[in-house]
């Protein structure tokens, strides 16, 4: 498996600084003040080099909200008990949650990823693909979350997951999650990959008091040290099978295939920027083919965009994941879609130009 | 006419508390951590508000592109002709223009008004609505931009637009500007307003270098010296009709007359909360009917949001006005209204609530 896996990041070009020269020559000559579409030029722009010099299209989009269970859940780091990982994919499968009634606005299509809840396999659904790696991960404040083997699984499941994409035609992707206790492992990630110290960047989560906040940084805290040989050996999948979560490395794979297939990747908030921290370690060039959806209300969320250097699209205070911040921003990659394709330019507007 | 506006303000209501209540307990019964959604919630809670219970609706949406020349560009305040407002009122007439693209893909309506362009009347348009007040105002560093009957005159064209879209059924109003050297009277209006030195606050427009960023505060420190008398009369009439546009005081309004016809009103970026901070003085409450669509990359807007007390929906470097911020935002509020109107509840879903 390991050696699909480094196929499948083989794939993953950087993108052609060429690409950026033309592109900004177009936007540049739209009928506009140089600029004056801010972040909307630069989003067109690097979709506009994914796709290779084609008009940019951010469309059709569609949104993987991916699902597993997290065996450090019994070290009492949620608020809400397990059981709701299966309850939320049913809600998702109906139609009911904050996912689906932004996913129908924004217009992307949405598919439910059993990667690992716990339980049996879910009842059949066109809304959902059952590839249920291992029902939870084992608890990690006691030794490894995923063995090695499990966790190449899920970033293949992903990777997977990023051609089927392609296959259909789809030009972006999304990333979401669900899985109770997920900021946990997502924490730990940070600090074994970026070297932050876990009382930095653990927050509330679903509504942990400021007890419990620190009852979940002490745990995590074990958690790093139990898998310290994991953390020490600088062996990114190591890290990532120590600490991560079944829908955690999914979403991983996700942006590796989404990268190796030439598809934008939306990043969503707090737990899909741990995916990406993950995927990124194993194949750096693909942040050229992320966008940091939004800024997270979980409050580590903002120090690690800080240590990545990037700044997300959308600052709503959001912390819900299911991809709500996905669903958000494709509909401002969508605006700047429009805007590269459709504005006119100064000669065929026949607009003056600026006279200094 | 000023009786007229004095009976446009009158009709304009505060919002009643006891919506608040059952809005937000509402939204913390739909499946996600109560405040999970953030800004979402706060836009359905004011939209629900503004629409006295209802389910909120952000649709239909409706944009006024305002349009007016400036008496001061004159006095090398911009870099662009003046002849490019009318090029680009033409360009908006033939879809060609950044808020063209976005209004598309944001599904609104989209009127241009010709408030107070240079030259004559543009030929007939279905999408242009010819309500010329003048062609443009006077140079306000010589004197008052608009006589105080010009100034009614645009502020009642604004409240009658507003009517108008309240008539046909519209749900929501957002702004939109176009006039070449329209910063100068905005920033004008904003140290008249609020007491903030245009030194503070005067920033490039649509290009302007240092020298000339130096050069424009100059000329609206002579304009507020020209216009002292108005300036220190404390009568916000009279400061609007000193120091505003035609387009300005439309805008102003425009957001009187949402405010008036409970729509809420999404208000653009530098220019259109110039004409917000005109329309707040003339009645304090609008600002319960208004959202703040995005902090412009005109560095003066963040200072003047922050004397407001008021958060951007979006910020995304954008500096082209039109109403892109308010389409934008758009898409955003539809998405609240959806998280508002489509979410399962707790017990619809059948999932767990909060162990603590």
């Amino acid at each position: 498996m390991l050696a699909r896996l480094k196929a499948h990041i083989a794939r993953i070009d950087p993108l052609s600084p060429a690409l950026a020269k033309s592109g900004q020559a177009h936007l540049d000559d739209l009928t506009k003040p140089q600029g004056s579409l801010g972040r909307l030029e630069e989003l067109a722009l690097k979709l506009y080099m994914i796709q290779e010099g084609n008009p940019p299209k951010a469309d059709p989009a569609i949104i993987y909200a991916c699902a597993g269970d997290h065996g450090v859940v019994a070290e009492g780091v949620s608020t809400y008990p397990q059981e709701v990982t299966r309850q939320m994919v049913q809600n998702f499968l109906e139609g009911g949650a904050g996912i689906n009634a932004i996913s129908r606005v924004a217009g992307t299509e949405l598919l439910v990823v059993d990667a690992g809840c716990q339980g049996g396999e879910f009842p059949p659904h066109p809304g959902l693909i059952s590839a249920k790696v291992a029902p939870g991960t084992a608890n990690m404040a006691k030794g490894p979350a995923m063995t090695r083997e499990q966790c190449l699984k899920a970033l293949l499941l992903g990777i997977e997951l990023a051609d089927k994409a392609k296959a259909e035609g789809f030009a972006c992707l999304g990333t979401g999650d669900m899985g109770i206790g997920n900021t946990t492992p997502s924490t730990a990630l940070y600090s074994a990959y970026l070297g932050i110290a876990p009382e930095i960047l653990t927050g509330p989560g679903t509504g942990l008091n400021a007890e419990g906040v620190k009852h979940k940084a002490e745990v995590i805290r074990r958690c790093l040290e139990v898998n310290r040989q994991a953390v020490a050996s600088a062996d990114s999948l190591a890290i990532l099978a120590a600490l991560g979560g079944l829908e955690i490395a999914c979403l991983a794979g996700l942006i590796l295939g989404g990268a190796a297939n030439r598809l934008m990747v939306l990043v969503d908030g707090f737990i899909s920027t741990a995916s990406f921290v993950a995927a990124w370690k194993l194949c750096p060039v693909v942040d050229q083919y992320c966008v940091f959806s939004h800024g997270s209300a979980e409050p580590g969320h903002k120090a690690v965009l800080e240590a990545l250097g990037v700044k997300p699209v959308l600052d709503l205070g959001l912390r819900l994941g299911e991809g709500t911040g996905s669903a958000l921003a494709l509909l401002i990659l969508r605006s700047a879609a429009a805007v590269f394709n459709e504005m006119a330019t100064f000669s065929q507007a026949g607009v003056s130009t600026k006279s200094a």
